[in-house]
């Protein structure tokens, strides 16, 4: 079936650059729902309950963002592609380790995915810039929700009880 | 970090057979919930809202008994492993093919794939039988809720108004 | 239309067996509902409206079952069969007499009713064991509610403040 | 139990006819409901979900149409009558074959049942508007929804994409 | 004030009969609803909790049905009154003794009253039926209700356990 | 297409005028919904938000109404029609002038388009009473909630804290 | 029946005085309901909107502290008594007049009808708190919230847009 | 650990008057609801449903009462003691026999015990008004709460259909 | 009335140009809630009930995309104008033909409607940019829900069971 | 009152070995919630909110396990006991000490008071499987939840930041 | 515009005093939502999360504690002020630091406020019961759930895992 | 504490200069919060209820964008302030006088508060597009939420009934 199923908004270039930066941002967003779920079953440590309860929150908005981004491709044309081995070969997140997962551990792993993952948002944003304004504002409300998130990550990796 | 952080309520040789009966059944469950997904994108055809809403349910359906599964296996004291390349890498679910795909054939890949993921599951029921009551049980709830589905899919592709 | 429609998880043998059970079974709860409205809009007498609520439940909980273990039949690939013919001519529930029935007749006919649906419901069960534990499972927790209702129906069928 | 239980707002004559009247309109509403399930659960075809999903929103409202037919009949001082006996004898609803069910085959059945209903209700109303106004307007609003129903069935059975 | 103040859909004297109607059936709605209260408080015996639970449902529909009526009396022209001292004045329902109640006393009770409001309203129904259409569509919904209440009432004052 | 596609309850004559009935009050309901949007973001005065929110209800009304009788048109058999310009065409409802306008305006207006619309609804009804029962009860039902709204708009319209 | 039935956690003459502060209360709670209703009818004028929906706020409030008062009667030993007669004879809240009231005049009214209740709570509560303290806690509630009504209905009366 | 963990808003004296109040009160509360519950699984007769139902109602509301109390006593600086050994040990609660017990005999039961509770209630709301007003108004809430409890099982009490 | 009742945030060529998209906007939304009402009610085909089901969502969404423009165009300070006549005139949006529509008809004539529709946005987007950036980012988040009913659309409309 | 009250489905030994599992079960979790809510209390520490919640939660399941195995106890013919005395002189869960407890000593206790339930579950669970199946797949289920919560608090208790 | 807009029901002393109490209650519990909003958005270390949803409750709390307090100030006759000048100039509440705040810092800082808080309410609940009962019990509800929360903050303070 | 808790997604400069955008508006809607419900409370004339239940709504809004703004200044590493003094002194945002106000006064005074506020925010929305998108989208959608209030305002100062 040849991608001339769903007529796109955009001209052939716009939908082409447009299904790269939605088919990116779609691997990194499933990617950090499937390591959000991981950390979850396997985190330890006197925080395990708090972790365990803000991670499913990450899980639950990955998979809410990856939905929507994954049919924006749709809806510019593109096929997405959010398969296990598709993801597993295109990912730019961070990889957690097998095996149980102290806390400190995890938000660490976190905040350095999301800073990532953020990293690569921001010049997602610029390039739609050029490309389509729709696209570009569902990547700038995604982009806000991810950096609140790293927010409160970094906020609990703060060192406890210090005077700074 | 060793397994040993979790106190497993089976003995040794139980804990590790439960451990591979249920990530083998991670695997296929979360596959199961990512293939759901790439087909509620790519879906083309007259029956596209139909079978596009009807995949929503078995994505809920695979990640609520994904998440079941995983929690089981961390309570009988093994970690499980549900990272992308593992279940790229691990999966016995076929797979389906990039692009576009019509609704025919979703239903028809569905219904194999469900046909495989029940066998595997009948076979684990029986080994876990020998082993653990419990995850026995959370094994058989689960493949009731899957044959229920394959039901439902194979309904969807019977011949329409042959007389058979 | 032949059974071939729906290819059943189980061998010819065990698909018409567990067949066999779930169609008894369908025609006992379909007509548990029947009765269990009949009941509902006949009955009199002081207890009347607890009685009317209390039947009710027993329809809804009944109507649940009925629909669980028609799909279960599908799911094993046999057709399920609770037309009002069938259901007349295949119960072995006992029958209300016609017209205004006292909440005491009420209640002590389904005290009947359901020790003898209970007790082909626990054949079932040694039956399934031998055939398919995903069927088996399901008569066992729906066994479960029917013996929870039967204890509440004898509940109030006791004597009133005597002091045995 | 005599069926002066209960007193009757409406005089003998009316009392009895409205009784008959209402008793055949139980029936044909449960027997509708019975049929809806066995449709529900042996329907195949391509239209397998969307059947699947309508009828039960068809049984809901049988059922829900009986109860209340049926309380008017005690209201009216007559005790109903839905026992799985009496809706095999009584009902003038075309039964369906049993077995697995085309899609076709299902709306078709069921543009013919409602036909067939509808035409006896409004024979019905046209009686009871020489007996019990009340009675009446219960006929009517049951009507108007049988008839919209009706409309969808038939909506659903016209010849797609011709020009007609 | 006078009544011009909203131009009535009815002619004058339409409106006046229709104002009568409504009044009457306003004031015999609003004393219910008391007297349901009053008994809801006052009543004693075995069966006190059911029939206080019951009372309530018989107060919400009283209020529910009143509010209607009011407001149908507004909308027609007339201003409707249902002030204490009217209430007392012009109401026909029979009125409960003051103090401590019986069960039994408050079921009998209520079977009366339900019976000669159901007259009353069966009469307007009538008047209602050469005045307006409206008045008369809703005077009918309201006596379907009450008289599935009063079967209610005389199905819990049947004698218990009496073979008839 | 024609007309034959839904089999119509009413014969020839009945159908069509029936439909005539119903085409006409889906015209005046949707018209009335659109006034009341248009009313709803164009209304300016002290009274701006107890007007702008009930104008809001009013919407919601006209638009439900209209969709029973839209439907009511199909079940017997006559296509309905409420595009825009058979609207504009069709309408009997007094309309809004462009631009801003106050509170008193738009209330004296609505008071005037109900007054309208219910003196045309309450033909109607005695129309249909010769047609059919079923959709005289729709049509009664609908009016019924016209008169209320009217009568509520004519209460706004009373001088304030004036002694008549 | 004797008040004997329910034994007052009061000492007799407890019992006797709490039941006559609660009786009163009760009177003038359900007499605040019956007006607030008839007031929610009658009322016209440019503000009927809003003071039809606050009177409906007032009425459940005070059907709601009606209710407390009653059960809080009974608990003590004593029977409540709001029969229609009753509450007309012993009520102290101002009455209305018959017919359509403006808004002005409406809003006027409770503000003194509150005033009224008010000063006998205050009065009440006093009396109470040499009583029973039970009975004076729940009368501080009640009067705590008829006084934030009264201050809205205060607010709502006083001039518009002058600079005082 | 020594109860200065909790700073208490008391002087010492006042902490520790109000702790054994709320203790007490505690443990009458806590085994209130074990006795709720073991009434709830025991009883049998006609009434058995009724009383079932109840005495959920009971268990919540002694549940509810015991946390606030628990935690009150944790405010004033007091660690509560509700182990099953201090409640065995300290409550003042009438016991129920063991086994199957009537209708008759269980509300008797609780009428007496919610006697004695109350009476102990009084008791302390007196005592704590010396100590801290804030203790004594949630003791008086809870008694409001117990003795409409109270009054509801003697009114199930009372003889049926006698004439007094 | 003069345009000048509410003082807009942009100067008076801002307002000026955003009252003419937002007025042309509104003109496209409101006229596709009405063809998407006028679809839901007269498609016909085997498709019926999705089609029907679908139209609904897209009729609820452009409801709610025309409240939200008309508000924004009140809030730059023009009024809006959504009247039958002017949707009948202003309209770009393709007719629907009356009478019965087949469900492939129903979906191409929507297919064509909004990539028409999307197209005039995508015009107003870029001269939004100009003007107004709140009005701008308003007309971007009803494209990006407008493209994603747009591709659904087509998706139903591709070809079933073929091989691309 | 004798035990025949209830007709078990189980033989007589078959109800006595049931009875003795059902009643061992039901002062564990009876006991466990009473523990959960005693340190819900008494726990101090920097851990304090997240345990205080997590303990909650294990109250509410332990409560809902309780009365699920005492209603089994019923329907089997035996009459459950978890009197306060009985739960006190028959429970195996270690209890905890009076006054405040840090957040680290109550995880550590729950962790060991599980342990020693699973075990015990465990024991139950193949006695049960020669008893009775529907009362070991009710112990299944539970010790099922208990496993899970097992592994929540271990996850807990695990040393934080640490490599292992 | 002067006080006597509304009329007090305490006399001018009382309503003076009462005044007072209320207003300084208010600015404190003003403040203590303004700086449990900053903490919320400022707090940095492990217990980031847990503290920072813990924040929120305290100022719904306290947000709702001020709406009860400035609206009983208007029901006694006396305007409130909650400017933000008002609130920066009369509290009495403890101000936090700039910047980022260390969770153990912010517990801490919050234990203190509470007291301080505590402490003033107290002296507030002594004053009003010598001016007004009804503004008393108000205060008293108010500290009892102040008090709660202290113990809470005081509960997370203590020192972990120590023997004390 | 030094910034640097929170690693910007911006450079120094932008970090910086979003972080003094943020503030501002941070101020001036917790301000405008603050003064929206002191109007709540102080508001009195003919349209107190009217104005007083908008002014809740206008608060609800002010407060949860106020949290969206200091999260985002968090987001982008700088801590957020938001205490009393801070807001007294930063705010832009006109001040209400003590005391009792007319709604006329109410309402003109927040019509020139919004105007005021929404000229502030759209100068930061130009100045934002020079840093961060991410933080220009969302000025952007509290602005075009502001402009939709302060027209509501608008049309309310409008005089009424005039010919205008």
């Amino acid at each position: 079936m040849t991608t001339s199923q769903i007529r796109s908004p955009l001209d052939e270039v716009g939908r082409s650059e447009a299904g790269v930066l939605l088919q990116e941002t779609l691997v990194d967003l499933v990617d950090l729902s499937l390591l959000g779920k991981q950390a979850h079953w396997t985190v330890v440590g006197p925080r395990f309950r708090t972790v365990h309860l803000q991670l499913d929150e990450i899980v639950d908005a990955a998979r809410l963002h990856a939905d929507t981004v994954a049919e924006r491709a749709a809806a510019v044309g593109v096929a997405p592609d959010a398969r296990a081995a598709t993801v597993a070969g295109q990912t730019g997140v961070p990889q957690l380790a097998e095996g149980w997962l102290t806390d400190d551990a995890v938000v660490s792993h976190f905040v350095d995915a999301y800073a990532k993952v953020i990293g690569r948002m921001r010049d997602r944003i610029e390039r739609a810039g050029r490309i389509d304004l729709v696209t570009q504002d569902l990547l700038i409300q995604i982009t806000a929700d991810l950096e609140k998130q790293s927010w409160m990550l970094q906020a609990e990796q703060a060192a406890a009880g210090t005077g700074n």
